[in-house]
């Protein structure tokens, strides 16, 4: 790159790309940068053609069959085994089933009884709303067995203290794009003697996740963002091996039973991660995610982290070089410390961001002032994350957000 | 009908069906009978449609405007509305979420939360499976707080004494077909200080269930059976009006929160039936389901009640008059206590059902002996009641059955 960088920087490192294939992939739309993938990834062709597949020939004909027909049965495994080469686990330590918020509140309870010496959950003050709430109600459940204790993310080490059972943190933060030091706060807890839940929802698909290198405990993440596995698509949890014998989920389930066809009276847990099972898992959603999958085959995820970093860096210094000062940024510079998205304050934030999306830039606004801008690094181009921060200089120039119909609030996601 | 009921009198009540017209609205497969709607319903064309439109459209093209813009935000509770009518629930008490047994273990736990004074979880044996273990499990984790107690069928009312915090029961059993008189036992453990629960898996879409009518507490029940929701489609749970503001979910996440969109850091449940959503939902599986539902528009539930019965009694009647004896009646003769599906036990039932299958006639097996046939109202003729009979009976007769190919146990559900 020269010293000012021009869009025909980005341009000369699109042909280049080792992923710029990818993008054909999916269905995108005409007209549209779509930087909001870390919220809902678009659709993959093979997640097209997957439900289609699901819905008319699975379901519409060969029905009732299909649980072994067309391993209905084994898709938290299977799917789970594709999530595991993603965040460096082992491909028995990784199952797809119900939601993050549903998957934290198993691994969380589970930890805390196993470790019922101890009743503190630490975790940062504002994390990831629902992973805040999900701890709130177990404690608040727990007859005085659990405690929350939420702190500023700078003070997570001092008040790592013999009481803690449990660290929840998420590696990711869901509006910074700030990413803890995983390897560094696993090796701490364990030395003050806790366990370590890791919430990837931000990281899986976009970062280079190593969870036997960090020597991680548990971690659970969402199927709908990086991983492009469809609206609400289930999440995923994983549960190191070493854990698996002495972990008992709270939420005992027929398809966390050992012999789920004997149809007996009385609970006993599946040996390894299936324990952590449930009910009968949306098989519609599972088989559009375990197609998206797919299109990570052959993908090291350092060449995804690689590429989202960079966008997120041409974006970043192209609206901090050529703007007028008035976005701030929230997330780290340095990309060695930031995921796959990039975020800004701004006192108009709300109304700037649906500015952008009357323009076919689509980000999103997180209270209180917050514009949030995901990389996706499978479906965009370098010149994509060049023509969205002009789109945002643009915007934030001529003032052109400051219209009614930007200001008008309706509930996003 | 005749003394001596034949074929033709079977087709003579085709030509008088009310709901003969909603077959059409299936994509039913070519030379089958389905006999396991009541385990996975079967496709109807509105659904196949509503899911691609959430595919290509909705996810494809919108993308994450589709929140509000396809009311993705509000699916638990159009749905919950449209499955409140057909439960005599308002639809301000019922919402479509999760699993069925996750949905149990929020509104169980809730429950024994609200009653404190009191620690008993009374059941009866041979309740669905997953609906035992995930009680199991509450007792498991509530450190002595609660106690499942577990009795046959005919003992649960000495069995209601003033221990008992909630009574969990599933109005039709699974294997029998049997169902609980629900105005009964709720007015019983009322007058006993329970509260009562229902699991309605087996119920609804086919059964004219009255929650309202009885003074019902909760319910909760399964969205893929006799809904035709599609596999695994999201379950429902159903919390009486007066009980809304007293009960809390242990399940808190960000769908039931008061505010979703604050991201504030303290959870505060929403009022209302709200509170008790968790995660985001599997959107693809969510509008499955709802489309699905759209076929129950202006049908009564006792229609459903009363074909599926006469339904049950042709095939019913048919295997006892024309049989060797060698299948005994598991299910109630008498249909005012029966539900959608009719069981016969018979050593060799598993391959008596292989062999069924291998005809097109698919009904299903229960261990250890119960070969179980569903009557989905919607779209079964009275003659494939018959037909299925007629089949059964040969398979009986001829021992078609005793071959190795039959008796190979395959994992099925």
């Amino acid at each position: 790159m020269t010293e000012k960088p021009t869009r025909a920087d980005a341009s000369a490192l699109d042909r280049t790309d080792p992923l710029a294939h990818l993008r054909e992939a999916f269905e995108l739309p005409e007209n549209v940068l779509y930087l909001d993938g870390n919220s809902l990834g678009p659709l993959p062709r093979a997640a097209r053609e997957a439900l289609r597949h699901a819905v008319e020939i699975e379901w519409g004909t060969d029905l009732i069959k299909s649980w072994t027909k067309h391993g209905w049965m084994t898709l938290p495994q299977q799917i789970g085994g594709r999530i595991a080469r993603l965040i460096g686990a082992a491909a028995h330590e990784v199952v797809a089933a119900d939601s993050t918020s549903i998957n934290l509140f198993k691994l969380a309870t589970a930890a805390l009884k196993l470790r019922s010496d101890r009743r503190v959950v630490l975790t940062e003050t504002g994390n990831f709303p629902t992973d805040l709430y999900v701890l709130q109600g177990i404690a608040a459940f727990s007859g005085g067995r659990a405690e929350l204790r939420a702190v500023p993310s700078d003070t997570i080490e001092q008040a790592l203290d013999d009481k803690v059972a449990l660290l929840v943190l998420t590696q990711t933060h869901y509006k910074s794009g700030a990413v803890h030091d995983m390897q560094r706060l696993t090796r701490l807890a364990h030395d003050r003697g806790a366990l370590v839940l890791w919430d990837l929802s931000h990281s899986a698909g976009v970062l280079d996740v190593d969870l036997r290198g960090c020597n991680a405990d548990l971690a659970i993440g969402c199927g709908y963002k990086y991983l492009n596995g469809g609206p609400g698509a289930p999440a995923f949890l994983f549960v190191a091996e070493r854990h698996q014998a002495a972990l008992q989920s709270p939420l005992a389930g027929w398809m966390g039973h050992a012999a789920p066809f004997e149809f007996g009276d009385d609970y006993a847990p599946a040996p390894g991660i299936d324990r952590f099972l449930c009910g009968t898992p949306p098989v519609l959603s599972m088989q559009g995610l375990g197609a998206s999958l797919s299109l990570f085959d052959g993908i090291t995820p350092r060449l995804l982290q690689d590429k989202a970093r960079a966008l997120g860096q041409i974006f970043l210094d192209r609206v901090e070089q050529a703007g007028d000062g008035s976005l701030s940024l929230l997330s780290p510079r340095d990309p060695s410390v930031r995921g796959g998205h990039v975020s800004f304050a701004h006192e108009d934030g709300y109304a700037i961001v649906q500015a952008l999306i009357a323009r076919g830039v689509i980000g999103d606004f997180r209270a209180p002032d917050a514009l949030r801008f995901g990389f996706g690094p499978t479906f965009l181009r370098y010149v994509d994350a060049w023509d969205a921060a002009e789109a945002l200089l643009d915007v934030v120039a001529t003032r052109s957000y400051d219209d009614a119909r930007f200001r008008a609030r309706a509930a996003v996601t």
